[in-house]
């Protein structure tokens, strides 16, 4: 047995990969060690700076947080675009549950901010065919899957003229498989199992996957958007479980004659009972549902929303809440927008001063008023404007 | 490391897989070991009188020497065929080289006798994708000699109206893909090491391989051929070589839903040189090519037809031919329609009374009559009939 990535001489070293996250000793993800790792790069201030100056737009909460805070050539994407180059996003979701939480959003309200930000395309793969294999769902009930998670996709607010969705079951073929051959053959078995740990007795199905998730990184996979613009840069953003993947593709991708792609890789979000590694499917009370109700999103937060505040208000009040615990503070720094109200919050409650049942108040109006939103968003996507998503079409302003 | 199927504890055990056959010790593949190893039945004299009374047609030559001399559940299709039921055929070729030799058409050519004698649609794979990974060709390049090939099948004789021949960088992906995907969910890494002796060096693009060609036995994946027919039963003419992807596919199928696809399998063609195993592409006189000239077919049968005839004519008077490893007889007994003639030359030449040289001059003459005929077929087939076989269409009297 080769020893696996992201494995240590202990049983608690922290494992993260697509299917695992696992902090050390069921703590947090040391996310420091994590860049290290995988050797990719964080995210500093300049980097922040020169994607607001090259957008003259106010970079995204995400990004101004460090939510989004790992990159790979991210530089040379922004150098490439500065010389008025252009590059398109690709992102993806593996279709495995009726309803998304709010984990599931933030890398689709990243992408749609860099969509808009730089006005280019985007592509979306919907991977049915991986969650048909990994979760042992039928090809059909995949499928089924896959279109109700692309309306939710479409919600979030982007461009028809400049985004093409796309599941593996109905794309996979022609120019796609092609390059899913040409990406096979350079990556050997023990080259997969050093990266994502299978065994000989997992499937061969799952040996077979990476290359599906690595190809939509390459412009020939989609010869109806980039015909002959083999050489267009692509960007990736996305949780970094995924990273192995596009490790991988990376390392591929100048053996077959192709552009790396770029990434830009998020944090998790976390659950409600703490910040111990991504949340739970099998737990609804581990996270709020884009299909929560007011009411239930009200309980779960009053509930379960795990907070750092101390146990009675008087030592609260002389030691403040311990805001490296605090999930309603936490979630607030994902989604809420203002940043003089955050720090207003990080000072009163940190200092003591304001209370844990006045945070989780304002958390449930923020992720009420967004949910909320969704739902309405959701409830205008028709199955004519997910098939004109998913439509195999020419996109003839995408970069304007 | 596991012990793969078909090595012994010997190192000269006899190897037949798809990428190796090598008989133990360098001599000839032993039949009757590989039936029990691979676990299918012999062809008997009943199962041929059966196949001449269903089709009321004398069976094909390679069928009444014993050419084709292995099957699986061949009485279950005949029961079914027997009882009004239909079936397809499918077969296939890897296109690795520009020129097929006698020892590729022989699949072909007995297909093509399947189709005529039972009247029945014939899917042909081409697995362009396969020889792209094996033997390193590029894709462009894969994919024109999945073409040409094809004008050789097509010279076959194939009737349009009931063939589709497909590549799989064409053809995969929607209901194929989709099957490849469930045979895939149903075969682990390990039982393809047993199977075909991969190792963990061997990259992933062989590991996904065996679901490509599993998926051609099952009728949903041709739904414009078999649309809603999903119990149709297949059957399977190929070289015994084959015989480990297909008890792959037999073994999963039940599992999907599926009916598991019948075999009807041939010994190997013999080389030039001697029957120790298949012909070699690398050398070229070991083999009869179809664009090899009249010339070089004498040639070469002259110069490299290993002879079972004795050292001098007075040893060859008093002993006779050794047939056992005579390769102009072999020849014959598979491309000799005339079963008095081969019966004459068995008796004659075995006894002494014919000398190798008249046996040679005789399967020069066979030979070189096939080849031309080949070549004149082949000659006729446009680009245009090409495109037709290739058509992804309804063949709608396909079973009449």
């Amino acid at each position: 047995m080769e020893k696996r990535e992201g494995e240590g001489e202990g049983e608690e070293e922290q494992v993260v990969n697509p299917w695992t996250v696992s902090a050390k000793g069921g703590g947090k993800i040391d996310y420091d060690k994590l860049i290290d790792q995988f050797g990719c790069q964080r995210i500093d201030q300049s980097l922040v700076d020169r994607i607001h100056r090259l957008t003259s737009r106010s970079p995204h909460v995400f990004l101004r947080r460090g939510v989004f805070f790992a990159h790979r050539d991210l530089n040379e994407i922004l150098d490439a675009y500065e010389r008025g180059e252009k590059f398109y996003l690709y992102t993806g979701r593996g279709p495995s549950s009726e309803a998304l939480h709010l984990g599931h959003l933030i890398p689709f309200m990243f992408t749609k901010y860099l969509q808009e930000a730089f006005k280019v395309p985007l592509v979306i793969q919907l991977t049915d065919d991986e969650k048909c294999m990994w979760k042992n769902l039928t090809v059909e009930e995949s499928q089924r899957l896959a279109r109700e998670n692309a309306k939710d996709i479409i919600a979030c607010g982007f461009d028809v003229t400049r985004t093409f969705i796309f599941s593996d079951f109905d794309y996979v073929g022609g120019a796609f498989y092609k390059n899913m051959v040409k990406v096979g053959k350079c990556v050997t078995y023990n080259k997969v199992v050093g990266i994502f740990g299978f065994t000989g007795e997992d499937h061969i199905g799952k040996v077979s996957f990476p290359p599906v998730q690595a190809v939509p990184s390459f412009p020939s996979s989609f010869p109806h958007l980039f015909g002959g613009q083999d050489n267009l840069r692509c960007l990736i953003p996305c949780a970094i479980d995924q990273d192995p993947y596009f490790r991988m593709t990376r390392d591929v991708a100048p053996r077959i004659g192709y552009q790396k792609p770029a990434l830009i890789e998020s944090s998790f979000f976390p659950a409600m009972q703490g910040e111990t590694g991504k949340m739970s499917a099998s737990d609804p009370n581990s996270a709020i549902y884009v299909t929560d109700s007011a009411k239930e999103i009200k309980n779960k937060i009053n509930r379960y929303a795990f907070s750092g505040g101390q146990d009675s208000i008087e030592k609260h009040r002389e030691l403040g809440a311990n805001l490296e615990v605090d999930i309603p503070f936490k979630y607030l720094s994902f989604f809420l927008d203002d940043d003089a109200k955050l720090e207003e919050i990080r000072k009163e409650y940190g200092a003591g001063r304001m209370l844990t049942g006045e945070v989780k108040q304002l958390l449930i109006q923020v992720l009420t008023g967004l949910v909320e939103r969704h739902c309405r968003a959701r409830a205008a996507v028709t199955d004519e404007m997910v098939d004109a998503f998913m439509a195999v079409r020419p996109l003839p302003n995408m970069f304007n």
